[in-house]
């Protein structure tokens, strides 16, 4: 992104999806909206709906087309997520078992500390 | 997962979301379909869609209600993209600038190398 996107991979009336251009493995796919929509929080419901079809989409094409191990969805949302166009994007990433990619590490937390999380996160 | 989700964020008919038992960040919540799906590849669209809204929905509740600098949206298919419960499910999860979390790098390919692997994946 920041540039014309060159190897296009999908595209339909409102989504429109091409290969990064520094794929963390090859086929890695960048799936957007047509319209500008800075992140996931403006994002109208309807335009998602139809990324994440589009999403999936391309996941069925990565997976018949180059047979990776896995597949890695991923949508960085601000500078302090890993954002750095600022255009909403979703990665589709194919993994392989040989990449040796790390994943984030999980924490314990304690039960006083997961409901007082909760309570100011949970959708009454 | 695996167990019984203790703390719900967030459910309705199709959906359900949790606090995830080992948080990357505090606050960090599985959104899973009700229905039993292993993966994105199985998932039908018409719960994707609500599976997607519903994300939208617990993002904008953890920003609202805890305000971290930023949210990841995750997901992982199969073994080797970090899957670990066979029972699909979306990861939104908090970041702050202070959690020194990594991103993967990217790789330059060549336009031989993309177009490559463009003609494997691309949608006509």
């Amino acid at each position: 992104m920041g540039e014309i996107p060159s190897y296009k991979v999908y595209e339909d009336d409102e989504v429109f999806a091409f290969l990064d251009a520094k794929p963390i493995n090859p086929g890695h796919t960048l799936v957007i909206p047509k319209e500008h929509h800075k992140d996931l929080y403006e994002i109208p419901d309807e335009t998602l709906k139809k990324l994440s079809v589009a999403v999936k989409k391309v996941a069925m094409s990565i997976k018949k087309g180059i047979n990776p191990d896995g597949i890695n969805i991923g949508m960085n949302n601000e500078t302090a997520a890993g954002q750095v166009v600022f255009h909403a994007h979703i990665h589709v990433i194919p993994r392989l078992k040989s990449d040796n990619l790390e994943h984030w590490p999980g924490q314990e937390l304690s039960k006083e500390e997961s409901e007082e999380v909760l309570t100011k996160i949970k959708i009454s």
